[in-house]
């Protein structure tokens, strides 16, 4: 089964990881999600990572703060597309985990989105975006996600437009 | 026909978004490549990926300095991946260009890579993984590739290591 | 008629850009305002301002904040003056979006004021100033504001004022 | 007679300050262009703006680098508007001259451009802007700039181009 | 009469350079206090200063944020020491301001402290060090509060203090 | 007696180190704890250190931020490992203390850590690893606690995990 | 035999780290030297620090650049202290490399030295002196390489000295 | 005698602190100029700073880069007033030496300058501002220099400038 695999480094990162997670429900997409660490749990990770491939993840999502390293640890062990969403909890804001994530050896990316929950909700986005290359049905799900965008913001407008004649 | 478009916001860009296309080249997978400005000329961009869109285009790579615009003005004209490549011509060596192609609204990513060639580079080894979802073989040649990257790694070792024993 | 067009990418944008509408009222200058996205609502920013300076707009004011494209898209579409206010919603409190909002390409300036409310103060006085280029009153009115924000000093330090004899 | 006023704090910020020389010449604006310290001579700076302002100057632009308090004087001492240029002379590559320029007090704007040769090349643009407001010929001049900006995109794009079909 | 010249930008700063205040009463040196705009009232900042070198002022304190222009404003007016107190008022938590007042021109010196209170502070302590120079009563004083600072350390670390043995 | 002596610079560092001495208690491991300051009490600082070797402190941990500079001078006053934790008391939320603390002059190092509570814990880990260095009891230890951490990332995963199948 | 082992990411970190290397060499102190890479040789770099550290490896000496984790890695495959040393290839000159070598999550330190030749200067330092807490014949020559250190300051102040009297 | 004390931590930072001593001769003033460090000789800087205090010295100035303690540590040793010149040796490009130099405790400032030659250059003189307060000869001297400062910018802005009427 084609699926969306979720992993973060630390229970505290769930707060943020949940709007990846509320993206893939709204759009219905099977998912797993688990904690594990870089550094605290490698082994974990390489098992999970080799073995989520195996059982058909298409992308990995991953959410990660201070040294910022479970993205690129995915990375190094498969050659699906990896997306990264950099934690704030570190110095800067977020920065730092945004620079660790981003700056990986060539032959090697992970697909970097911005810090925090706009960061996780894009990184679902991203990763459906993905599937639909080969998913027309989700392709025209996202379109009509989109023309929903635009009428909010028309939406928006209306409770404060000022318009003259 | 299935592509990868490759975009640049000034003629200048070419030489660092070069290391994308030779990438694509190495694989042997079918690109465009343009020079187009999101504030220039806004219509050619919009005229260009809506028509490629059409034509098969499955990932835009857009490198783009300064203000970097054009990823985020691409990525509202499709719903394909985008990849932002931030050009490091602006101030800050590129940190600019890299935070405002990373921080996109909501449901509307752009998947950024690092600044410069090393980022361009890894544009390119992302769209070919996000085709490699549904091309068994080119996933067969990306692994192909990272055994080589190992073997370089130990090559490159040879020639400084110092071991005991 | 001529008047002032304020746009944000957003209604969370509201609160800040009140600070111009309040000094635009002050001075009691015909504006308008509206919410459209550079990335949401691509047309709709685009149908809007070349309809506005149509219709009289002779300078635009945007505030947008994370990848703080607004001000640029909009600079792409007139040739009036465009000031452009960045919102401190995205990291590095601000700095990215006044990054993204100032630096141009060449021959397509944004001018760009301070992040968050004071520079939404101040792009309606600058609107003002250059409007009042060929409005004597409105000229006469500015300098008479400027008297009164020294008088304000003034006022403010004999509360605290200490002098010797 | 209206004409542009550029002035500058050092000699050594004369080389970025001549691009805007530049386009105003193109444009075939009157200026003028002078040396003044905001801290070395500020009794000259006062005296040339009180008396270019009775002259005619429409807009003053300013370069000043380090602390860079040129242009924030010189709108202490006008309401025309007064737009500045950070020079990349100080710490930072010019992000202190750009943040010591942009934050101007409520009520008494900077419209600041980018650091160095693209931000002086604009100030030029945005000066023109701000005098085609009330000169239709020049407003028709910049909307000729802009096509021939496109066409230029659209010949550099030629000489490095790859179209599929 | 001999005092210290203590100036502030905006009523906001005087929460934070009463911190100076206090070190002077403690010290029973003769000061004054008070608000002047480098922007919005150049003529009463030029005024006072003048004013105030003849009356007998041996050094000038100054605070401000934002643009933080008023140290450097008063240093063109003066050959007295003048120290600058950056407020945290701006962007970058006062890191504006502090390289706004500590990057003047050669031969125009601020001496600069550090942002906010902890500053103003040592603004006070700073001004008191330059008049012990020429007073040797004020030097011991200074001497003393030295060996207090030391006392006052010891004993907060009895509180927590952990020895073997 | 072989101890690990902690070091801070104030007692407002108390709050932030207790987290080192918290890992030390935890591992049963002697230390020392006093406050003392690079600048108000240099002697105290001196004869500490000097005497403190001499009983058999084996590695220094220093607490500082601001200026940040008792870590530093510790250093110059043993050849025994100094850490060093940079305080997010100044500006940077530490980022300046942590470039204090870490850029030594070649041949006196300071080993390290992150800013704040996250720095004091893993300061203590850094001791215990070097006293482990000649005390295996200890280093099984350390490795027992590695288990435990994994373990508890696990029992973590299972409150939120979601699997397929 | 216990020894040093110096591990870096890529070939171009070896002129910095060569640094590192001269202090081992003065010493005599035995070491290794391998190039691994955290990501394009994870199994190499596993097994080398596991390997390593049963046959003496008693303190590692990571230098890394870019995303920089070979360092965290490292730490995570051994309870031996990690010393980390940043390369500057990424962006901001080796800052980013820095927080990301520095931000380890609790119970897992790497100790970390500065950007660059400094930083592999100290490591090597920062190794000895860990050694040198069980062996007191290298704890003496650290103390007389103090006493040259001290020496070269003053031979270097006579070149250029000025005194009075 | 008074003079003034010149210190710089290592041989590298005479080209910078040069700039200082040129501004003292001009001005015929004593000084002293040695090098001392703050990590690697602090008996030798301490020893120094308490007989150059007794031996006249009024002021010192104090030229670091990197972790840049010299400052610092040479105003714990005195009452007279320190000023510090931070070195552009470091990261950052010396805001780190300007944040370490700045930040002091309370109640032990330092008058902290640009960073480099300029603040080098000023760092001289400030001291001469601060001996002047007590010598009316060199007090008129510095405002000489302040007329010959403001004639340069007029002769400067004669090579360039351009003139309407």
């Amino acid at each position: 089964m084609r699926f969306i695999s979720v992993l973060m480094g630390s229970k505290s990162d769930y707060e943020i990881m949940k709007e990846a997670v509320k993206v893939l429900e709204k759009f219905q997409i099977p998912y797993e999600l688990i904690i594990t660490s870089a550094h605290r749990t490698p082994e974990r990770t390489h098992d999970y990572v080799k073995n989520a491939e195996k059982r058909g993840a298409q992308v990995f999502i991953c959410g990660a703060g201070m040294a910022a390293h479970l993205a690129g640890v995915v990375a190094s062990l498969t050659t699906r597309p990896v997306i990264g969403v950099p934690m704030p909890s570190g110095m800067m804001d977020g920065l730092d985990a945004l620079l660790s994530t981003v700056q990986m050896p060539g032959g090697m990316p992970v697909a970097t989105l911005a810090v925090g929950k706009a960061g996780a909700k894009n990184a679902a986005y991203l990763a459906l975006q993905i599937l639909a290359n080969s998913d027309d049905e989700l392709k025209a799900k996202l379109e009509e996600d989109r023309i929903a965008q635009a009428k909010k913001v028309e939406l928006d407008s209306k409770e404060v437009e000022v318009r003259l004649d």
